[in-house]
């Protein structure tokens, strides 16, 4: 294991984070609030140290995949940690587990909050907390492969434990480049949106957090009625907005790469967007009589479905409140989730494609024995690894749940708070059903639980693996044995 | 596909079952019960039926695995349609959809019912109520193999398609005698639990009935309150024997054939005790509070875990008013099931072990990307067929889970009726949670539900690949060409 690199990326990160921090410092500023104070030290701590840490770049450059998934998941730890020390000096989240589970929801952009008030915290701090969404969405690690060179397979080892969705077609060898323009995408349209919400009547401050919230599909508003009360065309704007960000972001890349033929081509979109249509109908038709109009019930089974599919969890509506139908469905959304390297959580529409498929085939190898084929999606065959991937990822996902409903079960809330507490973490989204509601929060969780809910909010960010490798003791085996003698030449 | 055969086979099937419902009439001749006639006249029909499907005996004897899985199909829905009729005749359950359920729910060993009164029942139809599950058990098509020689290769075909659990280590060569071997274990263990709840004070009606019950791992029961009014040792006795059933019983087989050091290393048996041991200590622990003694508390905990884990569906508590806990175990537990090659259902313990030592595996070549290694249990390797096949077999049955889901939702019942009616009967167990739990019964649902239930429970109980297959049109594709092409050298 090249610990070097990993103590000069972990620098890169704090360096990043106490950088990102100076934006809610300067937006406190103009609001004259005291807790500026306490943002523009840890920025300067954060950065200083940083730096420190990072002067020295290490001779060997080089990451394995199994560096890579340490890395990804000790930065992300350490953005957790550092991300949430402002919360607890200004005393807005006094607890470190509240304030840690606020800090891994909005970096794992989940949006589940333990706070009852959301309106009583100052606007520095709901600057912070949505910003870590938007860092969380695109992730910091592909922010760091755009700034920082590195030796060839370096950066696919950090990309692929960071980014969502099985790998199925890898866009480019130039990570770097491919880094910053996915990062450039991203910027474009986040701004997008903060200029029409605003244009639209939105307040400039709610326009920028609420577009860092949908463009890291996290859910964190700041309003406690999430986006009930803002006016019904702003919720059209950010339920659009909401499936954009879901979108495999690939497709935007070949758009701007004039390669226009290969976006339309993309399989994954059209499943995505045919179930948001379907589901969108099917819940419209099941609460057309909770609500005056067409429109109404329309425009909020749209919302829903939008912000469930893209996991990101706001509401304009309790629809833990809808008859049984829609509440399955939302479930079966939460855990389907958005296109695989998009800013979404949940299984991925990709992985689902790629099941069918091998079930499919294994099926008329069945019934035709002599029939080998191999799986293609796009008209691309898809590795047998990629396919040994997908059952593993499938299978671990059963494991974490499980375990995780296990553990939480001991509270003796119902089965349905349970389970889809579960499923809003482990999925990134944050809203489930009954006492974890769209109205409710998760303040009345136990510690241990909410530490639960922080490993799952993480653990489904990073798409598991990654945190399974980094708790694997087997990862570390001869490291000094190692370290010693592995010069790559 | 060999059409000839499949004719002859549901000959022999029609045969059997007609040779089977003298029992409950002659039972009937005891309590000079009217219904009587019904069962002796159907018993007679079928047997007529049969005997002539089958006179003929087809000069090709083959069979591949997909007609293996047609064959087996469509014998278990001729089960289900002709034992339902004396149900309809004798207006005890006069609705078809109805007597389907409570014949498909008897046959694939579930024991779920749509009975609000069971004790209105003539002892002749509760005793071929029971017996339904005594034949689902180990099979029809097992007891065909044991009584019908056919050519090599076929018996596996059928077995196959019959038996549950993946086939890890196929113990004998020689089906035939296999299949006798074990039909008469089961026969031997049946006889003995009757002999012992007669002796311990059971009535003996009530004895064979719950022996059948117990040994196909069904649930159905003679009592409303089905084992609550029972003394103590009577539920310590039927818990213990539950457990035997859903022992694998190559076990039984390794012991009768004394290969005693072989049936001792089966790690599935070490598992699936553990796990009884586990769960049972966590609920008693968290119902202790609930029972007036902890002999109370442990024997309910014992009993349920018993019940569920076996999938057979007695119950002496409501365990629907249990703690949040207790009810996560034993869904968890619904899903688990038994071990493989015994009588119960659910996925099976050794579905779960190859899914695990995947993952390890997995992981590990995701770590140390050099070493490969095959998985095994119980010192024998896994072949890359059976990993396919869990794999496989988790998404089919994911699929099939959720489809029931959505499609039982409409009818607008809780979420946990909802997830926990379909869990019960896909995986074979018959009561579940809510609306469902053991005090309640089936009979509220819509008949579309009642249908998808219907298709659950035999599609568990055959595990679900048999009836994808008799379902794909691609099964058919070519039947008239290959008929006429495809004798075998």
């Amino acid at each position: 294991m090249n610990i070097k690199m990993l103590i000069y990326i972990l620098g890169k990160v704090l360096l990043i984070e106490g950088m990102l921090m100076l934006l809610p410092a300067v937006c406190g500023l103009f609001y004259s609030e005291n807790q500026v104070i306490v943002y523009f030290i840890l920025a300067a701590v954060y950065m200083g140290a940083g730096y420190l840490i990072s002067l020295k770049k290490p001779g060997n450059m080089t990451i394995f995949i199994k560096d890579g998934c340490v890395a990804t998941a000790l930065s992300w730890l350490v953005l957790s940690i550092c991300g949430c020390i402002p919360f607890i000096i200004t005393k807005e989240i006094p607890s470190f587990t509240d304030a840690m589970f606020e800090t891994a929801s909005g970096f794992s952009t989940t949006g589940a909050s333990i706070l009852t008030n959301v309106e009583a915290m100052s606007h520095t701090s709901l600057m912070w907390r949505s910003l870590t969404h938007w860092i969380g969405g695109m992730g910091v690690l592909v922010f760091l492969l755009a700034v920082v060179p590195m030796t060839g397979g370096s950066n696919m080892n950090l990309m692929r434990a960071e980014s969502p969705g099985p790998s199925v077609g890898k866009i480019v060898p130039k990570v770097r480049s491919t880094a910053k323009m996915l990062y450039l995408i991203y910027l474009v349209m986040t701004v997008a949106e903060i200029i029409i919400l605003f244009v639209c009547g939105m307040p400039f401050f709610d326009s920028v957090c609420s577009a860092f919230g949908t463009a890291g599909t996290g859910g964190f508003g700041v309003r406690n009625d999430s986006f009930a009360s803002y006016a019904p065309h702003i919720q059209w704007i950010v339920a659009v907005f909401m499936i954009l960000f879901g979108v495999n972001f690939n497709f935007y890349y070949y758009f701007v790469t004039k390669q226009v033929n290969k976006a339309f081509k993309m399989s994954e979109i059209k499943v995505y967007l045919a179930v948001v249509a379907i589901v969108t109908g099917i819940i419209c038709f099941s609460v057309r009589g909770l609500y005056g109009s067409f429109g109404e019930a329309i425009r909020h089974a749209f919302f829903q479905v939008s912000t469930i599919i893209t996991t990101t969890g706001f509401a304009t509506t309790d629809f833990d409140l809808w008859p049984s139908v829609a509440k399955f469905l939302l479930l079966g959304l939460m855990i389907l989730g958005a296109c695989a390297s998009s800013t979404g959580g949940g299984i991925k529409v990709s992985r689902f494609q790629i099941m069918f498929k091998t079930i499919k085939r294994e099926i008329n190898t069945y019934i035709h024995p002599r029939t080998v084929k191999q799986i293609q999606v796009d008209g691309k065959k898809v590795d047998t690894d990629v396919e040994h991937s997908v059952a593993l990822y499938f299978f671990i996902y059963l494991l974490v749940f499980t375990t995780s409903m296990f553990i939480v079960s001991f509270e003796g809330h119902d089965l349905v708070t349970i389970f889809s507490s579960v499923a809003a973490t482990l999925n990134n989204i944050g809203p489930g059903l009954s006492l974890v509601g769209p109205t409710q929060n998760y303040s009345f969780f136990s510690d241990l639980s909410k530490w639960v809910f922080i490993f799952d909010m993480l653990a489904g960010r990073l798409e598991l693996l990654p945190i399974i490798v980094f708790l694997n003791p087997s990862t570390y085996k001869g490291i000094v044995k190692k370290a010693a003698s592995k010069i790559p030449g």
